[in-house]
């Protein structure tokens, strides 16, 4: 089975944008403010999905997807507090029916009601209601929910705690995931995204987070950032900075995505970081769209690279491919063994 | 000859930092201001290169280092822009009794006395002094005064065009270099660097800027931050927003340095980066010290990563090591040719 741990539903229905759109105009003129959740029908998702995500997923030989709302579309910046509950609930909604029409394909991951300033306890009760009445097995959380300001406190910062205790209650694992950017400094999916998993692995490196929470996972995407490139660079730093062999200090707790579109950089993630911290994802239907003219396939067909990793073994493939996601989202695995049983 | 186009001076002598301290507190109280320049002797420069940044050059077989003030300490985001101004006259004229002291060793690139929120056009009297002064063959640019904030108009907005009509009138190349985080979410070396570095190229493929300035050349050091790693997800960007290939974009303007501390990333750099674009340099002594108990080499040797890369011909190792410096820096190619003849 090939499981691709980062899919966002970036074909939703028209209705749901025209929802956030007046939503949106509603933080301005409260008048606007849509009263109901927007009508979207069954075969509306069906035609979202059949000729995008299934039909990739056929094409490419992948089976299963873990799959969450838009990220660029979460924009934790907007409005307030409420504001991004309604539209994170209504978001949630939607990808859980996308798993109930496909129980085969998908299987859900949230998105947070995060909001500039306000404490990350307060996403508990979304977290909660999405793992225990959808079934899903973990969260985007948004390291910068200004959008490109940084305003808020380290992830390592006690300011996310109760949010991580919960997250081990439950078993579920959080995608470090940021969202649009509104500074024009950070183009959203070529900086944004990038610095965030940079940014959020050197914090994890220089705290003892994991003392704390020994069982806390985190997915790093976009294949970790800059990390793998420059890892000799992160090595040096925890030394130079007295801090544990990554082994003991992350390797645990933190993996990374294989969303890095081209071969070289696959060559160098599976060289540079251990096979049981790397996980399949292409985040299609996604970033970065269209042919490869130098290949002839999708820029984000990763399997593709993968698959001419003639230096891999065939449990190194397993691992990468199926092993390590159902190691890091156990509630993905005790449903896969149900549904095999 | 090798020619490392990435060392500071981060081994000044105490003097420098008590100046800097007193600047820093007369901030906030007048009365601290040091009235004069801080008094270090030539014995004092001499020493705090001769153990240093000259050892390693030996020791490594390294000749000639581009040579510009500490990058974590510009701080741009300290004080106002005559704080600035004042604090780069004294470290730009340091550099350049360094290069009086040590010609056959040392050229000098120019800290500009930028500050936040402040027009970049008032750097040109510095930057024209350090050129036409004390023979400096380039400045650093930092994208983000505000350290960490990035409350500054992109790189390509015309917020900076006079600078960059000054920098095609000398003739003098810019390497793009952030200076400390005072973002508690950003390490200043192990993600603020990096991101800047990453942002600064999505900037520039964004962008028609090297049509408006087609000699305009920019240095993104630390190997480009993320951007070969996702090399392909930079194709595919530009594609999907209609930018011409990277041949016509960038690739006449923007060169990297050799500032990644690991084997495998260094091999990357080389392999999808065109080697005409591709500057050594290895940031001693800077950011990552010490000694990568993998190799039992320092970190910051990447000499020793290039020397190990079979698959490039003479011709790339010397485009590498000096041609495309002399090509980047045409001041420093005119002064090492004045010197040979």
């Amino acid at each position: 089975m090939i499981i691709d741990c980062h899919g966002h539903y970036t074909t939703e229905p028209k209705e749901l944008h025209d929802f956030r759109q007046r939503q949106i105009a509603g933080v301005k003129d409260p008048a606007q403010t849509p009263s109901a959740a927007p009508k979207i029908s069954d075969d509306q998702i069906r035609d979202s999905l059949e000729n995008a995500q299934l039909k990739l997923q056929r094409q490419r030989g992948t089976d299963f997807t873990i799959f969450s709302p838009r990220a660029s579309g979460m924009g934790h910046h907007i409005g307030d507090a409420g504001v991004s509950l309604r539209w994170s609930q209504i978001c949630n909604e939607l990808i859980h029916r996308v798993c109930t029409l496909y129980p085969k394909n998908f299987i859900g991951v949230c998105q947070l009601p995060q909001s500039p300033g306000v404490e990350p306890a307060t996403c508990i009760g979304e977290l909660e209601r999405c793992v225990k009445e959808y079934g899903f097995v973990g969260c985007n959380l948004n390291p910068d929910p200004s959008g490109g300001y940084w305003t808020t406190p380290p992830l390592t910062d006690r300011w996310w705690y109760p949010l991580y205790e919960k997250m081990v209650e439950l078993d579920v694992t959080a995608m470090i995931h940021v969202s649009a950017s509104c500074n024009p400094a950070f183009h959203t999916t070529g900086a944004h995204y990038i610095n965030a998993d940079t940014t959020a692995f050197m914090q994890l490196i220089m705290s003892d987070l994991f003392k704390d929470f020994p069982t806390l996972k985190f997915v790093i995407p976009h294949g970790g950032g800059a990390v793998p490139f420059h890892w000799g660079r992160y090595r040096g730093l925890a030394l130079n900075n007295k801090r544990p062999p990554f082994e003991e200090l992350v390797l645990k707790n933190v993996y990374f995505d294989t969303c890095v579109y081209h071969l070289p950089g696959i060559e160098l993630l599976t060289k540079v970081v251990p096979v049981d911290n790397i996980l399949f994802a292409s985040e299609m239907v996604g970033a970065v769209k269209g042919i490869d003219p130098q290949t002839g396939f999708d820029f984000d067909d990763t399997k593709r690279y993968i698959d001419q990793l003639s230096f891999l073994s065939e449990n190194d493939r397993w691992k990468i491919f199926e092993g390590n996601a159902r190691k890091v989202y156990s509630r993905l695995a005790a449903r896969l063994d149900k549904a095999a049983a």
